[in-house]
Protein backbone atom coordinates (compact mmCIF):
# COMPACT_ATOMS: atom_id res chain seq x y z
CA UNK A 1 0.00 0.00 0.00
CA UNK A 2 1.50 3.41 -0.90
CA UNK A 3 1.53 6.08 1.86
CA UNK A 4 -0.71 8.33 1.26
CA UNK A 5 -1.00 12.28 2.62
CA UNK A 6 -2.58 13.45 5.64
CA UNK A 7 -6.23 14.48 5.37
CA UNK A 8 -7.06 18.26 4.46
CA UNK A 9 -9.12 20.47 6.40
CA UNK A 10 -12.44 19.19 7.47
CA UNK A 11 -11.68 15.70 6.05
CA UNK A 12 -12.37 12.51 8.29
CA UNK A 13 -10.47 9.26 7.81
CA UNK A 14 -12.22 6.14 9.55
CA UNK A 15 -10.34 2.93 10.41
CA UNK A 16 -11.80 0.47 8.12
CA UNK A 17 -12.17 -3.33 9.15
CA UNK A 18 -8.99 -5.65 9.58
CA UNK A 19 -10.39 -8.62 7.56
CA UNK A 20 -13.20 -8.14 4.41
CA UNK A 21 -16.37 -9.57 4.02
CA UNK A 22 -16.82 -11.09 0.62
CA UNK A 23 -13.82 -10.95 -2.26
CA UNK A 24 -13.33 -9.99 -6.00
CA UNK A 25 -11.70 -11.95 -8.78
CA UNK A 26 -10.17 -9.74 -11.08
CA UNK A 27 -12.00 -10.25 -14.83
CA UNK A 28 -9.89 -8.02 -16.94
CA UNK A 29 -7.83 -4.59 -16.88
CA UNK A 30 -8.51 -1.27 -18.87
CA UNK A 31 -6.13 0.20 -20.93
CA UNK A 32 -6.39 3.77 -21.10
CA UNK A 33 -4.06 6.86 -22.04
CA UNK A 34 -3.22 7.67 -18.22
CA UNK A 35 -0.49 6.00 -16.39
CA UNK A 36 -1.48 6.99 -12.70
CA UNK A 37 -4.49 7.95 -11.45
CA UNK A 38 -3.09 11.63 -10.95
CA UNK A 39 -3.29 11.68 -14.80
CA UNK A 40 -6.71 11.48 -15.11
CA UNK A 41 -9.35 13.68 -16.46
CA UNK A 42 -11.73 15.14 -13.67
CA UNK A 43 -14.56 15.75 -15.66
CA UNK A 44 -14.85 12.95 -18.55
CA UNK A 45 -17.66 14.02 -20.49
CA UNK A 46 -15.68 16.60 -21.94
CA UNK A 47 -13.17 14.09 -23.12
CA UNK A 48 -13.39 11.88 -26.17
CA UNK A 49 -10.36 9.52 -25.66
CA UNK A 50 -10.60 6.02 -26.48
CA UNK A 51 -10.22 3.04 -23.96
CA UNK A 52 -9.67 -0.61 -24.27
CA UNK A 53 -10.77 -3.05 -22.42
CA UNK A 54 -9.14 -6.53 -22.34
CA UNK A 55 -11.25 -9.31 -20.61
CA UNK A 56 -9.03 -12.51 -19.35
CA UNK A 57 -9.87 -16.13 -19.95
CA UNK A 58 -11.96 -18.01 -19.16
CA UNK A 59 -14.47 -14.68 -18.77
CA UNK A 60 -14.45 -13.90 -22.48
CA UNK A 61 -17.43 -16.20 -22.96
CA UNK A 62 -19.36 -14.46 -21.11
CA UNK A 63 -19.38 -11.67 -23.82
CA UNK A 64 -21.10 -12.98 -26.23
CA UNK A 65 -24.16 -10.85 -27.66
CA UNK A 66 -22.52 -8.13 -26.20
CA UNK A 67 -22.03 -6.29 -29.59
CA UNK A 68 -25.76 -5.69 -29.54
CA UNK A 69 -25.41 -3.40 -26.81
CA UNK A 70 -24.38 0.47 -27.69
CA UNK A 71 -23.54 0.98 -23.95
CA UNK A 72 -22.24 -0.73 -21.04
CA UNK A 73 -21.28 -0.08 -17.92
CA UNK A 74 -17.90 -0.83 -16.71
CA UNK A 75 -17.07 -1.86 -12.79
CA UNK A 76 -13.54 -1.67 -12.37
CA UNK A 77 -11.40 -2.00 -8.63
CA UNK A 78 -9.11 1.33 -8.06
CA UNK A 79 -6.40 -0.24 -6.96
CA UNK A 80 -4.11 2.84 -6.09
CA UNK A 81 -6.79 4.75 -4.22
CA UNK A 82 -6.99 4.85 0.14
CA UNK A 83 -9.93 3.31 1.42
CA UNK A 84 -10.23 5.70 4.85
CA UNK A 85 -11.59 9.38 4.23
CA UNK A 86 -15.19 9.36 4.32
CA UNK A 87 -15.73 12.95 4.45
CA UNK A 88 -13.70 14.79 1.78
CA UNK A 89 -12.64 18.30 0.57
CA UNK A 90 -11.86 18.05 -3.39
CA UNK A 91 -11.19 20.81 -4.44
CA UNK A 92 -13.82 21.93 -6.92
CA UNK A 93 -16.14 22.39 -3.55
CA UNK A 94 -16.90 24.80 -1.27
CA UNK A 95 -16.58 22.80 2.05
CA UNK A 96 -16.21 18.95 2.89
CA UNK A 97 -18.58 16.21 1.40
CA UNK A 98 -19.50 13.13 2.07
CA UNK A 99 -18.12 10.11 -0.01
CA UNK A 100 -21.27 8.92 -0.88
CA UNK A 101 -22.16 11.85 -2.09
CA UNK A 102 -18.90 11.94 -4.52
CA UNK A 103 -17.73 9.78 -7.33
CA UNK A 104 -14.14 10.20 -5.65
CA UNK A 105 -12.37 7.33 -6.66
CA UNK A 106 -11.71 7.12 -2.45
CA UNK A 107 -14.06 4.84 -0.78
CA UNK A 108 -14.43 2.32 1.54
CA UNK A 109 -14.63 -0.36 -1.63
CA UNK A 110 -13.33 1.32 -4.07
CA UNK A 111 -15.13 0.66 -7.24
CA UNK A 112 -15.41 2.75 -9.78
CA UNK A 113 -18.30 2.89 -12.84
CA UNK A 114 -18.34 4.18 -15.90
CA UNK A 115 -21.09 4.24 -18.12
CA UNK A 116 -18.97 3.60 -22.06
CA UNK A 117 -20.23 3.70 -25.34
CA UNK A 118 -19.42 0.66 -26.75
CA UNK A 119 -17.38 0.94 -30.58
CA UNK A 120 -16.19 -2.83 -31.09
CA UNK A 121 -15.56 -6.38 -29.95
CA UNK A 122 -13.52 -8.60 -31.50
CA UNK A 123 -12.11 -11.59 -29.01
CA UNK A 124 -11.59 -10.82 -25.68
CA UNK A 125 -11.32 -6.97 -26.78
CA UNK A 126 -14.00 -3.77 -25.94
CA UNK A 127 -12.96 -0.85 -27.39
CA UNK A 128 -15.08 1.91 -25.66
CA UNK A 129 -15.08 5.86 -25.39
CA UNK A 130 -14.90 7.66 -22.59
CA UNK A 131 -13.17 5.64 -19.58
CA UNK A 132 -11.31 8.08 -16.72
CA UNK A 133 -9.10 5.56 -14.87
CA UNK A 134 -6.07 4.71 -14.75
CA UNK A 135 -4.14 2.34 -17.08
CA UNK A 136 -4.20 -1.51 -15.71
CA UNK A 137 -6.61 -1.05 -13.64
CA UNK A 138 -8.53 -3.78 -12.89
CA UNK A 139 -11.62 -4.94 -14.32
CA UNK A 140 -14.54 -6.63 -12.00
CA UNK A 141 -17.83 -6.24 -14.21
CA UNK A 142 -19.59 -5.53 -17.87
CA UNK A 143 -23.24 -5.06 -17.68
CA UNK A 144 -25.45 -4.05 -20.18
CA UNK A 145 -26.79 -0.94 -20.06
CA UNK A 146 -30.68 -0.44 -19.88
CA UNK A 147 -31.82 3.14 -20.74
CA UNK A 148 -35.02 1.77 -18.78
CA UNK A 149 -33.91 1.40 -15.57
CA UNK A 150 -30.60 3.43 -15.83
CA UNK A 151 -30.80 6.76 -17.68
CA UNK A 152 -32.60 9.53 -15.57
CA UNK A 153 -32.40 12.38 -17.66
CA UNK A 154 -33.40 15.02 -14.60
CA UNK A 155 -31.31 13.79 -12.14
CA UNK A 156 -30.98 16.57 -9.72
CA UNK A 157 -27.50 16.62 -8.41
CA UNK A 158 -25.37 18.90 -5.63
CA UNK B 1 -22.60 -22.03 0.48
CA UNK B 2 -26.32 -23.07 -1.17
CA UNK B 3 -25.91 -25.77 -3.52
CA UNK B 4 -27.37 -24.84 -6.98
CA UNK B 5 -29.11 -26.89 -9.97
CA UNK B 6 -26.67 -28.20 -12.47
CA UNK B 7 -26.99 -25.63 -15.70
CA UNK B 8 -29.80 -25.18 -18.20
CA UNK B 9 -28.93 -26.95 -22.14
CA UNK B 10 -26.22 -24.27 -23.67
CA UNK B 11 -25.33 -22.75 -20.45
CA UNK B 12 -21.59 -22.96 -19.66
CA UNK B 13 -20.11 -22.72 -16.12
CA UNK B 14 -16.72 -22.10 -15.74
CA UNK B 15 -13.59 -22.58 -12.67
CA UNK B 16 -13.83 -19.76 -10.64
CA UNK B 17 -10.02 -18.84 -9.39
CA UNK B 18 -9.38 -20.08 -5.59
CA UNK B 19 -8.25 -17.24 -4.17
CA UNK B 20 -10.01 -13.87 -4.30
CA UNK B 21 -7.96 -10.26 -6.01
CA UNK B 22 -9.24 -7.90 -3.85
CA UNK B 23 -11.97 -7.79 -0.44
CA UNK B 24 -14.98 -5.95 0.05
CA UNK B 25 -16.19 -4.58 3.32
CA UNK B 26 -19.87 -4.47 3.87
CA UNK B 27 -21.05 -1.07 4.66
CA UNK B 28 -24.86 -1.66 5.32
CA UNK B 29 -27.49 -3.53 4.36
CA UNK B 30 -30.63 -3.14 2.20
CA UNK B 31 -34.23 -4.08 3.32
CA UNK B 32 -36.83 -4.78 0.61
CA UNK B 33 -40.60 -6.53 0.75
CA UNK B 34 -38.76 -9.64 -0.62
CA UNK B 35 -37.36 -12.32 1.45
CA UNK B 36 -35.24 -14.18 -1.31
CA UNK B 37 -33.72 -13.92 -4.40
CA UNK B 38 -36.12 -16.27 -6.01
CA UNK B 39 -39.18 -13.49 -4.91
CA UNK B 40 -37.65 -10.38 -6.05
CA UNK B 41 -39.31 -9.28 -9.54
CA UNK B 42 -37.66 -8.99 -12.87
CA UNK B 43 -38.81 -5.96 -13.80
CA UNK B 44 -38.05 -3.36 -11.55
CA UNK B 45 -39.25 -0.22 -13.95
CA UNK B 46 -42.37 -1.75 -13.51
CA UNK B 47 -42.49 -2.02 -9.62
CA UNK B 48 -42.91 0.67 -7.11
CA UNK B 49 -41.92 -1.03 -3.85
CA UNK B 50 -40.08 1.11 -1.25
CA UNK B 51 -36.56 -0.24 0.00
CA UNK B 52 -35.01 0.76 3.14
CA UNK B 53 -30.82 0.85 2.66
CA UNK B 54 -29.28 0.85 6.43
CA UNK B 55 -25.88 2.41 6.42
CA UNK B 56 -23.72 1.12 9.79
CA UNK B 57 -21.16 2.76 11.55
CA UNK B 58 -18.60 3.77 10.74
CA UNK B 59 -19.38 4.89 7.42
CA UNK B 60 -22.99 7.27 8.01
CA UNK B 61 -20.53 9.91 8.06
CA UNK B 62 -20.37 9.83 4.33
CA UNK B 63 -24.15 10.46 3.78
CA UNK B 64 -23.60 14.17 4.39
CA UNK B 65 -24.49 16.35 1.60
CA UNK B 66 -26.50 13.30 -0.18
CA UNK B 67 -30.12 14.76 0.74
CA UNK B 68 -28.75 17.21 -2.25
CA UNK B 69 -29.27 14.35 -4.83
CA UNK B 70 -32.66 13.09 -6.13
CA UNK B 71 -30.96 9.54 -7.51
CA UNK B 72 -28.14 7.42 -6.32
CA UNK B 73 -26.27 4.18 -7.87
CA UNK B 74 -26.65 1.74 -5.08
CA UNK B 75 -24.03 -1.50 -5.21
CA UNK B 76 -24.87 -4.17 -3.71
CA UNK B 77 -23.70 -7.64 -2.94
CA UNK B 78 -25.37 -10.82 -3.94
CA UNK B 79 -24.56 -13.00 -1.51
CA UNK B 80 -26.82 -15.78 -2.61
CA UNK B 81 -25.73 -15.87 -6.22
CA UNK B 82 -23.64 -18.43 -7.83
CA UNK B 83 -20.90 -17.28 -9.82
CA UNK B 84 -19.60 -19.32 -12.29
CA UNK B 85 -21.90 -19.39 -15.32
CA UNK B 86 -20.58 -17.79 -17.75
CA UNK B 87 -23.16 -18.29 -20.09
CA UNK B 88 -26.83 -18.45 -18.99
CA UNK B 89 -30.42 -19.68 -20.85
CA UNK B 90 -32.67 -16.57 -19.14
CA UNK B 91 -36.50 -17.70 -19.59
CA UNK B 92 -37.27 -14.68 -21.60
CA UNK B 93 -34.30 -15.05 -24.29
CA UNK B 94 -34.61 -17.68 -27.20
CA UNK B 95 -31.53 -18.35 -26.79
CA UNK B 96 -28.08 -18.57 -24.13
CA UNK B 97 -26.28 -15.24 -23.62
CA UNK B 98 -22.91 -14.28 -21.86
CA UNK B 99 -23.23 -12.99 -18.90
CA UNK B 100 -21.73 -10.06 -19.74
CA UNK B 101 -24.74 -8.85 -22.03
CA UNK B 102 -27.30 -9.83 -19.13
CA UNK B 103 -28.14 -8.44 -15.77
CA UNK B 104 -28.50 -11.52 -14.19
CA UNK B 105 -27.34 -11.71 -10.13
CA UNK B 106 -25.48 -14.47 -11.42
CA UNK B 107 -21.99 -13.11 -12.92
CA UNK B 108 -18.19 -14.27 -11.57
CA UNK B 109 -18.18 -10.50 -9.19
CA UNK B 110 -22.01 -10.55 -7.92
CA UNK B 111 -22.58 -6.80 -8.03
CA UNK B 112 -25.78 -5.34 -8.20
CA UNK B 113 -26.28 -1.89 -9.84
CA UNK B 114 -29.66 0.15 -8.91
CA UNK B 115 -30.80 3.47 -9.96
CA UNK B 116 -33.12 4.25 -7.41
CA UNK B 117 -34.98 7.64 -6.41
CA UNK B 118 -33.75 8.95 -2.98
CA UNK B 119 -36.83 9.77 -1.13
CA UNK B 120 -35.81 10.30 2.62
CA UNK B 121 -32.46 10.55 4.59
CA UNK B 122 -32.57 10.17 8.46
CA UNK B 123 -29.17 9.09 9.91
CA UNK B 124 -28.06 6.33 8.57
CA UNK B 125 -30.97 5.12 6.81
CA UNK B 126 -32.02 6.35 3.03
CA UNK B 127 -35.26 5.64 1.99
CA UNK B 128 -35.61 4.60 -1.63
CA UNK B 129 -37.73 3.75 -4.48
CA UNK B 130 -37.27 0.87 -6.04
CA UNK B 131 -34.78 -2.39 -5.28
CA UNK B 132 -34.76 -5.10 -6.57
CA UNK B 133 -32.58 -6.91 -4.29
CA UNK B 134 -33.88 -9.12 -1.50
CA UNK B 135 -34.41 -8.63 1.89
CA UNK B 136 -30.70 -7.86 3.87
CA UNK B 137 -28.56 -8.03 0.55
CA UNK B 138 -25.51 -6.25 1.54
CA UNK B 139 -24.44 -2.48 0.99
CA UNK B 140 -21.14 -2.17 -0.69
CA UNK B 141 -21.27 1.51 -2.28
CA UNK B 142 -23.72 4.82 -2.65
CA UNK B 143 -22.73 6.68 -5.24
CA UNK B 144 -24.47 10.35 -6.63
CA UNK B 145 -26.29 10.08 -9.99
CA UNK B 146 -24.78 12.19 -12.21
CA UNK B 147 -26.97 12.64 -15.51
CA UNK B 148 -24.39 14.28 -17.64
CA UNK B 149 -22.16 11.09 -17.35
CA UNK B 150 -24.83 8.56 -16.50
CA UNK B 151 -27.44 9.21 -17.93
CA UNK B 152 -27.94 7.92 -22.24
CA UNK B 153 -31.86 7.92 -22.89
CA UNK B 154 -31.21 6.60 -26.47
CA UNK B 155 -29.01 3.83 -25.63
CA UNK B 156 -29.70 0.47 -27.26
CA UNK B 157 -29.91 -2.94 -26.00
CA UNK B 158 -30.50 -6.71 -27.39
Amino acid sequence: MPEFKPPRPGEVAITLPPATDAGLVFIGRIRSPWPTPDDCPKNIRERNEIGIVEISEPYVQGLKDIERCSHVILLYWLDRSRRDLIVQSPSHAPEPRGVFALRSPVRPNPIGLAVVELLKVEGGTLTVRSVDCADGTPLIDVKPYFASIDSVPDARRP
